[in-house]
């Protein structure tokens, strides 16, 4: 069982933005800080953008930042909107093509399931992964540069 | 988000064992009725052997069947045995990367978001997947022949 890398990466540009909130941050600080690759953050960062949950300015000094404050940005809410629902298992899909699909109820279970996983998530929001304890270690492990 | 396609393998032959609960069922069988390869199922029957899910009967006339009745069989501790728990996020595995793990919060609250989604299963048996109405169906649907 596993969630898309997508949505993990989706988490962590959050919890460097959430954790720099007093300067823009440029892609290329979140690729360098958790060494992953600048192009697959870009197409992240752009959805991140367009649903909502990140403000890009553009330009030299320009960089992302949240959008709201981290106790509004709740974690089910953006794991149900970056995971694909229909992914879970085959007969879920557009291309299943399991023949008892018909008279199953595995899919009824397995839909109660996803959901109970999504509420769990539901109870949380950014601030919540972010005590103050949590945010001075993560500044360091980030190695982001207080003002 | 998914599961893999080896739990899914793997309940869709303990349905077809309850289904054709009255006679040995070979691995062609149930190869032929669900249309999956011959020898994607042969190391999944052979796991559910191991575990004691089913019995195999060597031999000419041999095949495998239900090693308990079927209210017996806990749908959400069968996916616990099957699926890899470590898999759910990158931060689950050994071969995590991720910096900011030693003080990230995420790893727990997937961990009870995880935990959420085998309690759901944890409340059905296979029995909850075979109402008499469906017995008939997913017989038709499997084209299983009734002695």
């Amino acid at each position: 069982m596993h969630i898309t890398r997508y949505t993990d990466y989706s988490l962590r540009i959050l919890i460097y933005l959430a954790i720099n909130k007093q300067q823009l941050t440029t892609i290329n600080d979140i690729a360098v800080s958790y060494n992953i690759s600048k192009n697959h953050l870009m197409k992240i960062v752009q959805q991140l953008n367009q649903q909502g949950y990140i403000i890009a300015t553009r330009g030299k000094n320009g960089g992302i930042r949240l959008n709201h404050p981290t106790n509004e940005i709740n974690i089910g809410e953006l794991v149900r909107q970056v995971e694909d629902k229909n992914k879970l298992v085959e007969c879920f899909g557009e291309d299943n093509q399991c023949v008892i699909t018909p008279s199953c109820q595995l899919k009824n279970i397995f839909a109660q399931a996803q959901e109970s996983f999504f509420k769990t998530l539901d109870s949380y929001t950014l601030q919540d992964l972010l005590g103050q304890e949590q945010q001075n270690t993560l500044t360091d492990l980030l190695a982001i540069k207080v003002l």
